[in-house]
């Protein structure tokens, strides 16, 4: 029960989150006839509220794939839980800040370190798990963590590229952005087999994050 | 299990999009004796605020109905339901632009285009659904599939003819986005027999969606 | 399941709604000297915070009850319970409103009028149950209707004459506000036995809503 | 069935709230040159984010093991545990207050007093079940109300101190609020035992919240 109660608490952040989003794309104030171009210059709020819509989404996605390998929790396990999702109820934040000075640099900046937080708690949560194998149903072992290991790698130089290339080229911050998120979506949906109710469940899941 | 996370991350942002809307509707800020004329000006916000409280209303029901005809799902239906959620959580920014500029062509497009996108979706998670029968529970066949489509074609035909009368007579525009909404609504609950729980299911329910 | 999904919605809705009215009661703007008045002009608005909070909570624990009734859901019930959520979900605007206009005669009549139509709403789903058995696992008859009509009618025509006195004796209406609202939270905790777990029910649960 | 509406609902109340948080960090609207500056000028805002943050993890979390007690629900309980979600729904407000003021004494006399009142409801809560253990799972006996009594005690005594240091040397209050909340995390989670699924619950959980 306390598991469900975790999930159903966190699940409840991810879809806040993502769904506050959208009071970001502040409505314009303008006369009736510039309403066009002012649509037009929303695009830097659109373009940011699509990505952190699909990064809150990705991470909502990797925190549901965690909590299938769960099968108790103790407090610490909680606590490492709640980083984790100050991280991710964070990103309203630096969304805004992007949406509202897009391609500058501390931005860019604030955004970037915000995800490389929150992937590193979520590593540590799965490194928690891995220590304390009681708490799982065991499908975690030495080699899932050596299979993710390399894709959190990449996945933060990545950001931190986008950060340092935010000080000369911005549009790269925002390309590697993109193009992580993308990768990482296609990597969840294509690498890993379908998942079907409890009791469809073969007995050794071969769950690689 | 899973599924039953995605239905509860769904239901989540459904909700909370439904209760955001209300916060569009801005307290008047004049006078005390000027508070009626301006609450009476408020009512194209009101109207507003309650075309789009039950347009996500319908596309809870619709999103409840899809998920009816799921057993177990994989990470592209993810995906697409994650797109289907990211156009209805948009709602409230083209709810909040057409309460600002009341009858004006550019709101009216942007609103008539965001429900084109989110019908797409919803229509593309039938299809894919179709294309892997061993997602769902067995009750969409090839027969479904020809019985919604007219819908989904008159459905998104009316809300293009919507955003071009935006340009003429944004009165018949407004008019088409609550007669549409209303035949959905009596469709919903007219044609579809009514649904228990799981143990008292026929063998072969005909949802028709 | 339906059913489940449509509580899992109504409970998300409650939720929001009772959690956003906190955004309403703002934060004063003033040199740090003047910060003691300035909270205490925010009395008003804190009373109706607290008012506010607690008509959503009693607007759950009704649908609470009446769902403990509910078997299986058809189309319509869905939509009469849509309307519901809608009277519920408007409340943080008439709470801003009467909060940003203390005493006023037309804040207390938006406010009562939303009272009065989310009650009516309610006593039309009780109907609509009674005149639908089949829904119902047969806790509701004849005898629930003639139990509960006379405590809608007194709370409605209390909110009446609250609306009335607002042009003539705002605290009047205040006091009707927060007295119904005691009346109706202790009526629901003395009156009605202990609500166990599903396996726990006798056979013939009489729950008078 | 009735338990598990009430937990859906407190968890939602629960997850908005953290969720909300992070809408009191407002963007700066400053030059783009300003933007560094104005960063660092928001970190009384983010000190005050993070505190509330986890106060409210610790609030669910305390709510979450009530729960663990409790066996069945009556009228007053609910309404017990609607005044505790009041006074943990209400601490956006003195979070922003807060975080426009920071470091005067009547912003951290709200905010203590709020977590006053919310300890004391709770401790209300506890005592209600104590005395109606027909409601509970048994786990809940003087013993446990004696081993919890000193750390409200020792909890509410230091928030009294906070409040009075805001006067003189706010400083110290801001280090009582951290490290009562450090010292109730850690409680939570080295004192007390893992917590698993219901199946595995030995007769006799010393519970001792």
């Amino acid at each position: 029960m306390n598991k469900q109660r975790l999930e159903a608490f966190s699940d409840g952040v991810y879809a806040i989150v993502i769904t506050l989003l959208i009071l970001n794309v502040r409505i314009p104030d303008v006369p009736r006839d510039n309403l066009g171009p002012a649509l037009v210059r929303l695009l830097p709020e659109v373009f940011t509220y699509i990505l952190s819509f699909f990064v809150v989404a990705l991470y909502w996605l990797s925190h549901h794939r965690m909590s299938h390998l769960v099968k108790q929790i103790d407090g610490w396990f909680v606590w490492l839980n709640m980083l984790w999702l100050l991280f991710v109820s964070v990103i309203p934040f630096p969304t805004a800040l992007l949406a509202r000075y897009p391609l500058q640099e501390l931005p860019i900046a604030v955004y970037g370190a915000d995800l490389i937080l929150a992937n590193i708690t979520g590593f540590f949560v799965t490194l928690y798990l891995r220590n304390h194998p009681h708490l799982t149903t065991g499908g975690l072992d030495e080699g899932s963590i050596r299979r993710i290991l390399p894709v959190y790698a990449l996945t933060n130089g990545a950001y931190v590229a986008a950060i340092a290339l935010g000080w000369f080229f911005p549009w790269g911050s925002y390309a590697i952005f993109a193009a992580i998120l993308v990768w990482l979506a296609i990597r969840y949906s294509v690498i890993l087999t379908p998942f079907g109710p409890p009791a469809a469940q073969k007995p050794g899941p071969r769950v690689a994050r």
